[in-house]
Protein backbone atom coordinates (compact mmCIF):
# COMPACT_ATOMS: atom_id res chain seq x y z
CA UNK A 1 0.00 0.00 0.00
CA UNK A 2 1.46 3.44 -1.06
CA UNK A 3 0.60 6.68 1.51
CA UNK A 4 -1.00 9.38 -0.83
CA UNK A 5 -1.32 12.92 0.51
CA UNK A 6 -3.80 15.56 -1.84
CA UNK A 7 -3.64 19.32 -2.08
CA UNK A 8 -7.26 20.36 -2.53
CA UNK A 9 -9.17 23.83 -3.30
CA UNK A 10 -13.02 23.97 -3.13
CA UNK A 11 -15.35 26.45 -3.51
CA UNK A 12 -17.71 25.62 -0.20
CA UNK A 13 -20.71 27.66 -1.45
CA UNK A 14 -22.39 24.19 -2.22
CA UNK A 15 -21.19 21.75 0.85
CA UNK A 16 -22.25 21.51 3.62
CA UNK A 17 -18.24 21.53 5.12
CA UNK A 18 -15.27 19.32 5.10
CA UNK A 19 -16.32 16.71 6.96
CA UNK A 20 -18.65 13.69 6.06
CA UNK A 21 -21.87 13.60 7.89
CA UNK A 22 -22.46 10.58 10.64
CA UNK A 23 -26.57 10.06 9.90
CA UNK A 24 -26.75 8.25 6.67
CA UNK A 25 -30.42 8.98 6.48
CA UNK A 26 -30.62 12.12 5.63
CA UNK A 27 -26.92 12.57 3.35
CA UNK A 28 -25.41 16.36 3.32
CA UNK A 29 -23.59 17.24 0.24
CA UNK A 30 -19.57 17.36 1.68
CA UNK A 31 -16.23 17.70 0.11
CA UNK A 32 -14.84 14.75 2.43
CA UNK A 33 -17.97 12.53 1.23
CA UNK A 34 -17.49 13.25 -2.87
CA UNK A 35 -13.27 12.99 -2.85
CA UNK A 36 -14.20 9.47 -1.55
CA UNK A 37 -16.73 9.10 -3.50
CA UNK A 38 -14.47 9.41 -6.55
CA UNK A 39 -11.90 7.52 -4.99
CA UNK A 40 -14.19 4.56 -4.77
CA UNK A 41 -14.47 4.72 -8.78
CA UNK A 42 -11.06 4.75 -8.75
CA UNK A 43 -10.27 1.51 -6.59
CA UNK A 44 -13.56 -0.37 -6.93
CA UNK A 45 -13.85 -0.08 -3.15
CA UNK A 46 -13.82 2.23 -0.34
CA UNK A 47 -10.80 4.29 0.50
CA UNK A 48 -11.26 6.43 3.58
CA UNK A 49 -10.05 10.06 3.53
CA UNK A 50 -8.50 12.14 6.19
CA UNK A 51 -8.43 15.65 5.96
CA UNK A 52 -6.07 18.18 7.99
CA UNK A 53 -9.46 19.58 9.54
CA UNK A 54 -12.83 20.34 9.45
CA UNK A 55 -14.26 23.41 7.36
CA UNK A 56 -17.58 25.10 8.53
CA UNK A 57 -20.49 24.69 5.56
CA UNK A 58 -19.75 27.58 3.26
CA UNK A 59 -16.02 28.14 3.83
CA UNK A 60 -13.56 27.82 0.96
CA UNK A 61 -9.96 26.16 0.84
CA UNK A 62 -7.61 26.93 -1.40
CA UNK A 63 -5.04 23.82 0.15
CA UNK A 64 -6.94 21.72 2.16
CA UNK A 65 -4.84 18.41 2.78
CA UNK A 66 -5.33 15.09 3.38
CA UNK A 67 -4.48 11.60 2.40
CA UNK A 68 -4.97 7.92 1.91
CA UNK A 69 -3.18 4.73 0.57
CA UNK A 70 -3.85 3.06 -2.07
CA UNK A 71 -3.20 -0.31 -3.85
CA UNK A 72 -2.67 0.86 -6.91
CA UNK A 73 0.67 0.49 -8.03
CA UNK A 74 1.57 1.02 -11.47
CA UNK A 75 0.78 4.90 -11.79
CA UNK A 76 2.77 7.75 -10.47
CA UNK A 77 1.51 9.84 -7.87
CA UNK A 78 0.94 13.40 -9.29
CA UNK A 79 -0.84 11.19 -12.17
CA UNK A 80 -3.83 10.75 -9.32
CA UNK A 81 -4.56 14.87 -10.49
CA UNK A 82 -5.69 14.58 -13.72
CA UNK A 83 -7.57 10.98 -12.67
CA UNK A 84 -9.39 12.61 -9.66
CA UNK A 85 -10.04 16.07 -11.45
CA UNK A 86 -11.72 13.99 -14.24
CA UNK A 87 -14.05 12.42 -11.95
CA UNK A 88 -14.32 15.27 -9.38
CA UNK A 89 -17.31 18.26 -9.65
CA UNK A 90 -15.87 21.52 -10.88
CA UNK A 91 -16.22 22.94 -7.19
CA UNK A 92 -13.66 20.57 -6.10
CA UNK A 93 -9.59 20.48 -7.81
CA UNK A 94 -7.18 18.63 -7.01
CA UNK A 95 -3.89 20.91 -7.35
CA UNK A 96 -1.18 18.19 -6.31
CA UNK A 97 -0.75 14.72 -5.49
CA UNK A 98 2.65 13.67 -3.68
CA UNK A 99 3.66 10.04 -2.06
CA UNK A 100 4.51 10.47 1.20
CA UNK A 101 5.80 8.09 4.24
CA UNK A 102 3.34 5.37 5.36
CA UNK A 103 2.19 6.93 8.89
CA UNK A 104 1.83 10.56 6.82
CA UNK A 105 -1.34 11.80 8.63
CA UNK A 106 -3.16 15.02 7.66
CA UNK A 107 -4.34 16.21 10.56
CA UNK A 108 -2.02 14.74 13.90
CA UNK A 109 0.99 16.40 11.39
CA UNK A 110 -0.28 19.36 10.70
CA UNK A 111 2.02 22.17 12.21
CA UNK A 112 -0.03 25.10 11.80
CA UNK A 113 -3.10 25.99 9.35
CA UNK A 114 -3.50 29.31 7.73
CA UNK A 115 -6.67 30.91 7.02
CA UNK A 116 -7.49 33.72 5.10
CA UNK A 117 -10.49 35.99 5.33
CA UNK A 118 -11.31 38.23 2.43
CA UNK A 119 -13.45 41.65 2.65
CA UNK A 120 -14.12 44.61 0.09
CA UNK A 121 -15.12 47.78 1.04
CA UNK A 122 -15.93 50.93 0.25
CA UNK A 123 -18.34 50.65 -3.07
CA UNK A 124 -20.78 48.20 -3.30
CA UNK A 125 -19.34 44.50 -4.58
CA UNK A 126 -20.08 42.56 -7.72
CA UNK A 127 -21.47 39.33 -7.84
CA UNK A 128 -18.40 37.60 -8.45
CA UNK A 129 -16.61 38.93 -5.77
CA UNK A 130 -19.73 38.85 -3.77
CA UNK A 131 -19.15 34.99 -3.69
CA UNK A 132 -15.59 34.67 -1.97
CA UNK A 133 -15.66 37.90 0.12
CA UNK A 134 -17.49 40.20 2.89
CA UNK A 135 -18.49 43.52 1.80
CA UNK A 136 -18.00 46.47 4.08
CA UNK A 137 -19.16 50.01 3.86
CA UNK A 138 -16.65 51.70 5.54
CA UNK A 139 -12.67 51.24 5.24
CA UNK A 140 -11.76 49.73 8.42
CA UNK A 141 -8.98 51.13 10.75
CA UNK A 142 -5.95 49.09 9.83
CA UNK A 143 -3.51 50.30 12.32
CA UNK A 144 -5.35 49.66 14.87
CA UNK A 145 -6.52 46.03 13.42
CA UNK A 146 -3.11 45.41 13.75
CA UNK A 147 -2.78 46.39 17.13
CA UNK A 148 -5.75 44.17 18.23
CA UNK A 149 -3.93 41.40 16.24
CA UNK A 150 -0.33 41.74 17.94
CA UNK A 151 -2.46 40.71 21.15
CA UNK A 152 -3.28 36.96 19.62
CA UNK A 153 0.19 36.08 19.19
CA UNK A 154 1.61 32.98 21.65
CA UNK A 155 -0.46 30.68 23.45
CA UNK A 156 -4.35 31.65 24.47
CA UNK A 157 -7.18 30.54 26.18
CA UNK A 158 -9.91 31.13 23.14
CA UNK A 159 -12.88 30.65 25.22
CA UNK A 160 -13.91 33.76 23.79
CA UNK A 161 -13.89 32.61 20.27
CA UNK A 162 -15.50 28.97 20.21
CA UNK A 163 -18.79 29.08 18.12
CA UNK A 164 -21.65 27.01 19.77
CA UNK A 165 -21.32 23.31 19.21
CA UNK A 166 -17.62 23.35 19.88
CA UNK A 167 -16.38 20.33 21.57
CA UNK A 168 -12.51 20.75 22.00
CA UNK A 169 -11.74 19.47 25.44
CA UNK A 170 -8.83 22.42 25.63
CA UNK A 171 -9.63 25.92 23.95
CA UNK A 172 -5.87 26.83 24.49
CA UNK A 173 -4.55 27.32 21.11
CA UNK A 174 -0.92 28.46 19.64
CA UNK A 175 -1.20 31.72 17.21
CA UNK A 176 1.95 32.27 15.17
CA UNK A 177 1.03 35.32 13.64
CA UNK A 178 -2.34 37.10 12.59
CA UNK A 179 -2.87 40.31 10.07
CA UNK A 180 -5.03 42.58 8.27
CA UNK A 181 -3.33 43.63 4.48
CA UNK A 182 -4.98 45.17 1.40
CA UNK A 183 -3.98 43.37 -1.85
CA UNK A 184 -5.52 44.90 -5.03
CA UNK A 185 -8.74 46.18 -4.50
CA UNK A 186 -9.61 43.47 -1.38
CA UNK A 187 -8.49 43.84 2.09
CA UNK A 188 -7.28 40.28 3.40
CA UNK A 189 -7.31 39.24 7.23
CA UNK A 190 -4.71 36.62 7.94
CA UNK A 191 -4.44 33.99 10.86
CA UNK A 192 -1.92 31.18 11.62
CA UNK A 193 -2.49 28.73 14.06
CA UNK A 194 -1.48 25.21 15.37
CA UNK A 195 -5.16 24.73 15.39
CA UNK A 196 -8.55 26.38 15.56
CA UNK A 197 -11.93 25.93 17.34
CA UNK A 198 -15.27 25.72 15.63
CA UNK A 199 -15.44 28.90 13.75
CA UNK A 200 -13.19 30.89 15.50
CA UNK A 201 -11.32 32.94 12.15
CA UNK A 202 -14.91 34.27 11.62
CA UNK A 203 -15.28 35.21 15.53
CA UNK A 204 -12.08 36.66 15.86
CA UNK A 205 -12.64 39.06 12.38
CA UNK A 206 -16.56 40.00 13.68
CA UNK A 207 -14.99 41.02 17.00
CA UNK A 208 -12.06 42.66 15.87
CA UNK A 209 -14.15 44.79 13.49
CA UNK A 210 -16.91 45.35 16.22
CA UNK A 211 -14.77 46.57 18.37
CA UNK A 212 -12.48 48.38 15.65
CA UNK A 213 -15.53 50.31 14.71
CA UNK A 214 -15.86 51.78 18.39
CA UNK A 215 -12.67 52.78 18.24
CA UNK A 216 -11.90 50.30 21.63
CA UNK A 217 -8.25 50.56 22.71
CA UNK A 218 -5.79 47.48 22.38
CA UNK A 219 -5.67 47.04 26.27
CA UNK A 220 -9.29 46.59 27.05
CA UNK A 221 -9.73 44.31 24.10
CA UNK A 222 -6.95 42.18 25.42
CA UNK A 223 -9.15 41.93 29.41
CA UNK A 224 -11.80 40.80 26.82
CA UNK A 225 -10.33 38.18 25.56
CA UNK A 226 -8.81 37.34 28.42
CA UNK A 227 -12.12 37.47 30.27
CA UNK A 228 -13.17 34.28 28.20
CA UNK A 229 -16.70 35.33 28.26
CA UNK A 230 -18.63 34.26 25.00
CA UNK A 231 -21.02 37.35 25.28
CA UNK A 232 -18.52 39.82 24.85
CA UNK A 233 -17.18 38.68 21.75
CA UNK A 234 -18.60 40.49 18.19
CA UNK A 235 -20.72 38.80 15.58
CA UNK A 236 -19.46 35.62 13.83
CA UNK A 237 -19.17 36.60 10.63
CA UNK A 238 -20.68 34.63 7.31
CA UNK A 239 -18.31 32.27 5.91
CA UNK A 240 -18.17 33.24 2.21
CA UNK A 241 -14.91 35.39 2.31
CA UNK A 242 -13.23 32.42 4.13
CA UNK A 243 -10.32 30.41 2.86
CA UNK A 244 -8.41 27.27 4.16
CA UNK A 245 -4.78 28.77 2.66
CA UNK A 246 -2.53 26.07 3.47
CA UNK A 247 -1.69 23.54 6.27
CA UNK A 248 1.91 23.50 6.88
CA UNK A 249 3.69 20.00 8.11
CA UNK A 250 6.75 19.37 10.01
CA UNK A 251 8.33 17.74 7.30
CA UNK A 252 8.75 17.57 3.09
CA UNK A 253 5.40 14.95 4.10
CA UNK B 1 -42.54 60.55 -15.92
CA UNK B 2 -38.51 60.75 -14.98
CA UNK B 3 -35.81 57.75 -17.19
CA UNK B 4 -33.38 56.28 -15.15
CA UNK B 5 -30.42 54.87 -16.04
CA UNK B 6 -28.58 51.68 -14.02
CA UNK B 7 -25.80 50.38 -14.44
CA UNK B 8 -25.63 46.44 -13.59
CA UNK B 9 -23.46 43.88 -12.50
CA UNK B 10 -24.47 40.21 -13.18
CA UNK B 11 -22.86 36.71 -12.60
CA UNK B 12 -24.04 35.56 -15.63
CA UNK B 13 -23.91 31.35 -14.50
CA UNK B 14 -27.24 30.95 -13.31
CA UNK B 15 -29.30 32.91 -16.24
CA UNK B 16 -30.07 32.13 -20.27
CA UNK B 17 -28.17 35.30 -20.72
CA UNK B 18 -30.01 38.91 -20.28
CA UNK B 19 -32.85 38.96 -22.67
CA UNK B 20 -36.35 37.97 -21.55
CA UNK B 21 -37.90 34.90 -23.51
CA UNK B 22 -40.18 35.80 -25.77
CA UNK B 23 -42.20 32.49 -25.09
CA UNK B 24 -44.14 32.26 -21.76
CA UNK B 25 -45.28 28.99 -21.44
CA UNK B 26 -41.24 27.89 -21.20
CA UNK B 27 -40.03 30.92 -18.55
CA UNK B 28 -36.12 30.84 -18.12
CA UNK B 29 -34.45 33.03 -15.86
CA UNK B 30 -33.09 35.75 -17.28
CA UNK B 31 -31.29 39.03 -15.85
CA UNK B 32 -34.06 41.21 -17.70
CA UNK B 33 -36.90 39.71 -16.67
CA UNK B 34 -35.16 39.36 -12.56
CA UNK B 35 -34.71 43.42 -13.06
CA UNK B 36 -37.93 43.88 -14.19
CA UNK B 37 -39.83 41.97 -11.53
CA UNK B 38 -38.46 43.84 -8.94
CA UNK B 39 -39.01 46.66 -10.98
CA UNK B 40 -42.79 45.91 -10.65
CA UNK B 41 -42.91 44.95 -7.18
CA UNK B 42 -41.43 48.32 -6.55
CA UNK B 43 -43.96 50.13 -8.65
CA UNK B 44 -47.33 48.25 -8.48
CA UNK B 45 -47.27 48.01 -12.32
CA UNK B 46 -45.05 46.47 -14.95
CA UNK B 47 -42.53 48.10 -15.61
CA UNK B 48 -40.25 47.38 -19.08
CA UNK B 49 -36.40 47.59 -19.25
CA UNK B 50 -33.84 47.94 -22.13
CA UNK B 51 -30.81 47.02 -22.26
CA UNK B 52 -27.55 47.93 -24.14
CA UNK B 53 -27.95 44.35 -25.91
CA UNK B 54 -28.15 40.72 -25.02
CA UNK B 55 -25.59 38.91 -23.44
CA UNK B 56 -25.68 35.39 -23.59
CA UNK B 57 -26.49 32.49 -21.44
CA UNK B 58 -23.44 32.18 -18.69
CA UNK B 59 -22.06 35.42 -19.65
CA UNK B 60 -21.14 38.14 -16.83
CA UNK B 61 -21.05 41.74 -16.44
CA UNK B 62 -19.54 44.01 -14.54
CA UNK B 63 -20.84 47.27 -16.13
CA UNK B 64 -24.38 46.41 -18.65
CA UNK B 65 -26.51 49.91 -18.98
CA UNK B 66 -30.33 49.70 -18.96
CA UNK B 67 -33.06 52.12 -18.63
CA UNK B 68 -36.79 52.49 -17.52
CA UNK B 69 -39.30 55.02 -16.60
CA UNK B 70 -40.89 55.61 -13.44
CA UNK B 71 -43.79 57.77 -12.07
CA UNK B 72 -41.97 57.87 -8.58
CA UNK B 73 -41.24 61.20 -8.04
CA UNK B 74 -40.29 61.85 -4.61
CA UNK B 75 -36.91 59.36 -4.26
CA UNK B 76 -33.43 60.76 -5.68
CA UNK B 77 -32.13 58.52 -8.73
CA UNK B 78 -29.14 57.17 -6.39
CA UNK B 79 -32.14 55.78 -3.74
CA UNK B 80 -32.85 53.25 -6.88
CA UNK B 81 -29.52 51.66 -5.99
CA UNK B 82 -30.23 50.18 -2.65
CA UNK B 83 -34.16 49.31 -3.17
CA UNK B 84 -33.57 47.64 -5.95
CA UNK B 85 -30.43 45.45 -4.61
CA UNK B 86 -33.07 44.72 -1.44
CA UNK B 87 -35.58 43.12 -3.75
CA UNK B 88 -32.84 41.79 -6.41
CA UNK B 89 -31.25 37.65 -5.82
CA UNK B 90 -27.17 37.94 -5.01
CA UNK B 91 -26.29 37.44 -8.46
CA UNK B 92 -27.54 40.77 -9.48
CA UNK B 93 -26.47 44.26 -8.39
CA UNK B 94 -27.07 47.68 -9.25
CA UNK B 95 -24.25 49.46 -9.28
CA UNK B 96 -25.30 53.10 -9.88
CA UNK B 97 -28.72 54.83 -11.02
CA UNK B 98 -28.76 58.38 -12.64
CA UNK B 99 -31.44 60.59 -14.13
CA UNK B 100 -31.42 60.69 -17.77
CA UNK B 101 -32.84 62.53 -20.23
CA UNK B 102 -36.20 60.99 -21.30
CA UNK B 103 -35.12 60.21 -24.29
CA UNK B 104 -32.06 58.07 -23.51
CA UNK B 105 -32.07 54.74 -24.74
CA UNK B 106 -29.17 52.28 -23.57
CA UNK B 107 -29.11 50.35 -27.00
CA UNK B 108 -29.21 53.37 -29.66
CA UNK B 109 -27.40 56.06 -27.91
CA UNK B 110 -24.64 53.42 -26.94
CA UNK B 111 -20.83 54.38 -28.79
CA UNK B 112 -19.19 51.53 -27.77
CA UNK B 113 -18.94 47.94 -25.53
CA UNK B 114 -16.30 46.61 -24.30
CA UNK B 115 -16.03 42.91 -22.74
CA UNK B 116 -13.14 41.40 -20.89
CA UNK B 117 -12.53 37.71 -21.25
CA UNK B 118 -10.46 36.23 -18.20
CA UNK B 119 -7.66 33.57 -18.63
CA UNK B 120 -5.70 31.28 -16.06
CA UNK B 121 -2.54 29.53 -17.40
CA UNK B 122 0.33 27.34 -16.45
CA UNK B 123 -1.75 25.81 -13.48
CA UNK B 124 -4.78 24.53 -12.29
CA UNK B 125 -7.65 26.87 -11.67
CA UNK B 126 -8.51 27.28 -8.21
CA UNK B 127 -12.49 26.70 -8.34
CA UNK B 128 -13.16 30.16 -6.69
CA UNK B 129 -11.20 31.09 -10.42
CA UNK B 130 -12.91 28.62 -12.71
CA UNK B 131 -16.28 29.96 -12.29
CA UNK B 132 -14.71 33.32 -14.05
CA UNK B 133 -11.48 32.27 -16.24
CA UNK B 134 -11.12 29.92 -19.18
CA UNK B 135 -8.12 27.77 -18.29
CA UNK B 136 -5.35 27.14 -20.67
CA UNK B 137 -2.43 25.17 -20.23
CA UNK B 138 0.27 26.74 -22.50
CA UNK B 139 1.04 30.66 -21.73
CA UNK B 140 -0.26 31.74 -25.14
CA UNK B 141 2.30 33.75 -27.38
CA UNK B 142 1.30 37.32 -26.45
CA UNK B 143 3.27 39.27 -28.97
CA UNK B 144 1.58 37.34 -31.85
CA UNK B 145 -1.52 37.39 -29.89
CA UNK B 146 -1.15 41.06 -29.60
CA UNK B 147 -0.34 41.00 -33.90
CA UNK B 148 -3.50 40.07 -34.25
CA UNK B 149 -5.37 42.17 -32.66
CA UNK B 150 -3.75 45.66 -34.67
CA UNK B 151 -5.60 43.74 -37.48
CA UNK B 152 -8.85 44.20 -36.17
CA UNK B 153 -8.55 47.67 -35.71
CA UNK B 154 -11.17 49.66 -37.81
CA UNK B 155 -14.29 48.78 -40.03
CA UNK B 156 -14.76 45.18 -40.76
CA UNK B 157 -16.88 42.35 -41.89
CA UNK B 158 -17.17 40.35 -39.12
CA UNK B 159 -18.99 37.42 -40.46
CA UNK B 160 -16.24 34.82 -39.64
CA UNK B 161 -17.04 35.72 -36.09
CA UNK B 162 -20.43 35.62 -36.01
CA UNK B 163 -22.19 32.36 -34.04
CA UNK B 164 -24.73 30.23 -35.36
CA UNK B 165 -28.51 32.24 -35.47
CA UNK B 166 -26.76 35.75 -35.65
CA UNK B 167 -29.33 37.33 -37.36
CA UNK B 168 -27.50 40.68 -38.10
CA UNK B 169 -28.76 42.28 -41.35
CA UNK B 170 -24.95 44.12 -41.64
CA UNK B 171 -22.53 42.35 -40.40
CA UNK B 172 -20.24 45.02 -40.43
CA UNK B 173 -18.42 46.24 -37.01
CA UNK B 174 -16.48 49.29 -36.23
CA UNK B 175 -13.50 47.77 -33.92
CA UNK B 176 -11.92 50.59 -31.59
CA UNK B 177 -9.24 48.41 -30.00
CA UNK B 178 -8.41 45.09 -29.30
CA UNK B 179 -5.36 43.63 -26.87
CA UNK B 180 -4.22 41.22 -24.90
CA UNK B 181 -2.70 42.04 -21.39
CA UNK B 182 -1.44 40.38 -17.91
CA UNK B 183 -3.42 41.50 -14.67
CA UNK B 184 -1.92 39.75 -11.50
CA UNK B 185 -2.28 36.10 -12.53
CA UNK B 186 -4.40 36.05 -14.92
CA UNK B 187 -4.52 37.01 -18.73
CA UNK B 188 -7.21 39.34 -19.91
CA UNK B 189 -8.56 39.88 -23.47
CA UNK B 190 -10.11 43.06 -24.15
CA UNK B 191 -11.98 44.47 -27.45
CA UNK B 192 -14.03 47.46 -27.84
CA UNK B 193 -16.39 47.68 -31.04
CA UNK B 194 -19.42 50.02 -31.70
CA UNK B 195 -21.58 46.43 -31.38
CA UNK B 196 -20.72 42.78 -31.77
CA UNK B 197 -22.17 40.01 -33.21
CA UNK B 198 -23.97 36.84 -31.75
CA UNK B 199 -21.14 35.37 -29.74
CA UNK B 200 -18.54 37.12 -31.45
CA UNK B 201 -15.94 37.80 -28.70
CA UNK B 202 -15.76 34.06 -28.01
CA UNK B 203 -15.21 33.33 -30.85
CA UNK B 204 -12.44 35.92 -31.90
CA UNK B 205 -10.28 35.10 -28.73
CA UNK B 206 -10.94 31.20 -29.87
CA UNK B 207 -9.75 32.15 -33.58
CA UNK B 208 -7.03 33.80 -32.40
CA UNK B 209 -5.85 31.38 -30.05
CA UNK B 210 -6.45 28.64 -32.42
CA UNK B 211 -3.83 30.09 -34.77
CA UNK B 212 -1.70 31.45 -32.28
CA UNK B 213 -0.88 28.02 -31.24
CA UNK B 214 -0.16 27.04 -34.76
CA UNK B 215 2.00 29.91 -34.83
CA UNK B 216 0.31 31.45 -38.06
CA UNK B 217 1.75 34.42 -39.29
CA UNK B 218 -0.49 37.66 -39.19
CA UNK B 219 -1.00 38.05 -42.92
CA UNK B 220 -2.48 34.54 -43.32
CA UNK B 221 -4.91 35.34 -40.47
CA UNK B 222 -5.70 38.74 -42.30
CA UNK B 223 -6.65 36.91 -45.41
CA UNK B 224 -8.70 34.32 -43.06
CA UNK B 225 -10.71 37.08 -42.14
CA UNK B 226 -11.17 38.97 -45.12
CA UNK B 227 -12.81 35.44 -46.06
CA UNK B 228 -15.79 35.72 -44.17
CA UNK B 229 -15.53 31.79 -44.02
CA UNK B 230 -17.17 30.98 -40.59
CA UNK B 231 -15.42 27.41 -41.99
CA UNK B 232 -12.49 29.07 -40.87
CA UNK B 233 -12.86 30.16 -37.67
CA UNK B 234 -11.46 28.29 -34.54
CA UNK B 235 -13.00 27.29 -32.21
CA UNK B 236 -16.21 29.32 -30.31
CA UNK B 237 -14.71 29.32 -26.32
CA UNK B 238 -17.18 28.66 -23.27
CA UNK B 239 -18.99 31.68 -21.95
CA UNK B 240 -17.82 31.35 -17.97
CA UNK B 241 -14.42 33.88 -18.36
CA UNK B 242 -16.52 36.32 -20.40
CA UNK B 243 -17.96 39.89 -18.52
CA UNK B 244 -19.09 43.06 -20.50
CA UNK B 245 -17.04 45.32 -18.77
CA UNK B 246 -18.55 48.71 -19.98
CA UNK B 247 -20.78 50.26 -22.37
CA UNK B 248 -19.89 53.87 -23.40
CA UNK B 249 -22.46 56.92 -24.48
CA UNK B 250 -22.14 60.23 -26.56
CA UNK B 251 -22.85 62.29 -23.38
CA UNK B 252 -23.08 61.80 -19.82
CA UNK B 253 -26.88 60.17 -20.33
Amino acid sequence: MRAIKLIIAYDGTDFCGWQKQENPSKPERTVQAVIEESLGRMHGYKVPLTGSGRTDSGVHAAGQVANFTTSIKKIEACRFVPALNGLLPRDIRILRADEVRADFHARFDARARIYRYFFIHGRQAMPHESRYAIQLWDCPPFMLLNAYCRLLHGEHDCSIFAGAGDSSVSRSRYIFHALFFSEGNRLVFEICANAFLRKMVRSVAGTFLHYAERNTPPETLKKIIASGSRDLAGPTLPPQGLFLWKVDYRDSG
